[in-house]
């Protein structure tokens, strides 16, 4: 078998044998087949396509690079979610103590990869001491132990997947629907899940714009799970304007808080009770989505979805008292609120421009490496379909200079367009794949 | 401006500009950009395509990346040939002196490559001492001085074709229009020629299988040399079976100088007449190809096309004893005839089956930097439309062993069919694009 004409079935639309997916996959990861040749055939793939079975074997491949996870021992399902990404998206950080709370483990890996504002990883950094790099031997011991662990990857879960994403990341070659897919669902497979929740976002803030994409993405990725012996779901949900109010990892992690306490704002309170009655049906507590919600909203009444995120902390070495006391959490220095310049019903919240305003502020990473503020973001006054008057308070700011305060309100303002008749609400939700 | 960038744009089907043409093509040839990302880009041409203003800005920019020759200095007109490649195809050897027998200089720098049976340089050095590594100033000083050289490219003539060129080689995109095209063209633009006549093979034995292609990638190539200031004509010409009757190096080179001396195979004799009449033509010598063809005609009947021939053999050091007496060139150790199995009508002789008999006998290269045999080779007593009988010398075979002999005579018989009906013979010509 050659490399080269690996890549030229496929530069010819051919369908690759799960045999030549090996032998390429695996030559690269080793380092038998160079870089070049794994960008041509990633553009090939980018621009002719894989099959289902083909996207599954290359998945499945990437997943056996490195260690598999075996979860058998610690019970008969631990469920995981994953969110394609997008701006105010705080969603794990309620909806896996709700689930926990139902008594179903939650074990998740996140990665780290770039973000308008921080990933989940950076969102629990803000509580001094929570610790991201647990060992393999405390991630299974936390969920047999609490039921629930949020944590960094480990570092050999799947590298193939690390070494593929590092060169598609400059080929050009990262908006692929089958190397998205592979690639999100090689992680989960190797993490050892067997019931997995995917929320994928659809809109300006989302890296997927159009419903049919998502769709193929969503069909996709469940399809894979299927193959692999594992149960997926797909929630298309909305990312035109941002999730909730806060967008920021300190203020994201509060807004999360106040929502594990019934104070949230109630978009993001319905999101995450649907990701959660979806993964609590999955993992066979509840007989459907809608009983699942019903049971999720319960832990939030009860006061039990409270007490496991308190336990999740503690157990990952932050310091609870933050989280007890939420105004003790970086601050920045100045913190203002910005004024609406017109009138009429909010018709648009560019979440892209949201995002990239938090960037700015600091929140978020533009390059890898980058170290971000977890103090500075956004807090949102409104949704769009909401009236407003002149003056009336549009957003604050959450800002550590002048400066950046100001360009950060420009563009911020840009985001929002205005209406004189009455603008729907957004939806929360597109559908649901299964 | 970001390599990423460019890439993407092109994978998206637009249109590059020159400046970010150049700053792709420079930076890979210094080395600022990875390979890995001209092979992304490489793939995401050959799968959209290039418009003719890209192409023939990608081609200047690999023509600049080194030396351009200046032939200004040695006459109105150096004129150049260029075949894409076929089986038996000797072509230059008896049109290069022609030409230059009728006062028209010929300055040809040959590039080695893969082929079936070697090169015009691989066939000329079956001539012991014959140099085919002239120096810049030796190029020059013998299109002064004899006005006729074949040679090697010196190497840093169109550097950035060289180094893409190895890159396409194992990245599975050599099959791309627009990069044949700038591939060809910009060494022959760097090589200085203003006139060129271009045979473009297609069938079988050619990498050219269809009219399409043909006509597409011949009228890229016109449209190329136009805008960058030069002329050009490409020849569509018959590759479905061999080219004359001799395939392999010094039994090349013999039925070149039986040409030359009068006594070539027809059709062989009418392809040389049709391209060296288009090269006089272009080079302003004749009127039209008609009166270029009949003056190419004269120099082999008045032996000034053979005197031509001698004197570049001893410019460049070759012994001339060898053409004189073509019975002291290398000789195979097994030289055997094989009769025909079947008898009919002759319906086809597959020239890649041919050339790849070839390849088998030791003729040509199957890798780069394979070391050849000049002596083997093929010698065709038929061509596509002649009558058979049973037990009619159908193709001798030189072989150096027995073994060989045996696996290329099954190998050469399985390119033969043979009808009951008559068949037309195959057309030499299928068209002229200028």
């Amino acid at each position: 078998m050659r490399a080269v004409d690996i890549i030229i079935k496929k530069r010819d639309k051919g369908e690759l044998t799960k045999e030549e997916i090996e032998f390429f996959i695996n030559g690269f990861t080793s380092g038998d087949i160079p870089s070049y040749q794994a960008a041509a055939w990633a553009m090939a793939v980018a621009l002719n396509g894989m099959t289902p079975r083909e996207t599954t074997d290359l998945t499945l491949t990437m997943a056996q690079s490195g260690e598999i996870l075996d979860l058998s021992q610690v019970g008969n399902f631990v469920v995981d979610k994953h969110s394609t990404g997008g701006v105010g998206d705080k969603t794990t950080l309620v909806v896996a103590p709700m689930v926990a709370a139902c008594c179903l483990p939650v074990g998740k890996m996140s990665g780290r990869g770039l973000g308008f504002s921080g990933g989940t990883l950076d969102k629990m950094e803000s509580i001094p001491g929570f610790r991201t790099d647990l060992t393999r031997d405390e991630f299974i011991d936390q969920i047999r132990s609490i039921g629930l662990v949020l944590t960094g990857q480990t570092a050999d879960l799947a590298p193939a997947d690390g070494k593929l994403y590092s060169l598609r990341d400059v080929t050009g070659t990262v908006e692929s629907i089958p190397l998205i897919a592979s690639s999100i669902m090689s992680k989960k497979i190797a993490s050892g899940t067997k019931a997995i929740v995917l929320d994928v976002k659809i809109g300006s803030g989302a890296f997927i714009k159009n419903m049919e994409n998502a769709r193929e993405l969503s069909s996709l990725m469940v399809e894979i799970a299927r193959l692999a012996g594992a149960k997926a779901v797909a929630i298309l949900s909305d990312m035109n304007q941002p999730l909730g109010s806060a967008v920021g990892n300190a203020l994201e992690l509060e807004e999360a808080i106040n929502t594990l306490h019934g104070e949230g704002p109630t978009d993001f309170l319905d999101h995450c009770l649907m990701i959660a009655g979806q993964m609590l049906t999955l993992g066979g507590v509840t007989p459907d989505a809608e009983s699942g919600k019903k049971y999720a909203k319960k832990t939030i009444q009860d006061g039990s979805a409270w007490g496991k995120f308190r336990k999740l902390v503690i157990a990952q070495s932050g310091d609870v008292s933050y989280i007890d006391e939420p105004a003790r959490l970086p601050s920045a220095n100045i913190i203002e609120t910005v004024n609406s310049p017109e009138f009429g019903y909010i018709s648009e919240i560019n979440a892209l421009t949201v995002g990239k305003t938090a960037v700015t502020l600091g929140a978020g990473r533009s390059r890898k490496g980058d170290s971000i503020d977890h103090a500075v973001g956004i807090v949102l006054h409104h949704k769009v379909g909401n009236w407003v008057e002149v003056g009336d308070p549009l957003f604050s700011l959450h800002a550590q200079d002048r400066g950046t305060f100001e360009i950060a309100k420009e563009k911020l303002l840009n985001a929002y367009g205005f209406s004189p008749e009455p603008v729907e609400p957004l939806p929360l939700f597109y559908g649901v794949i299964e």
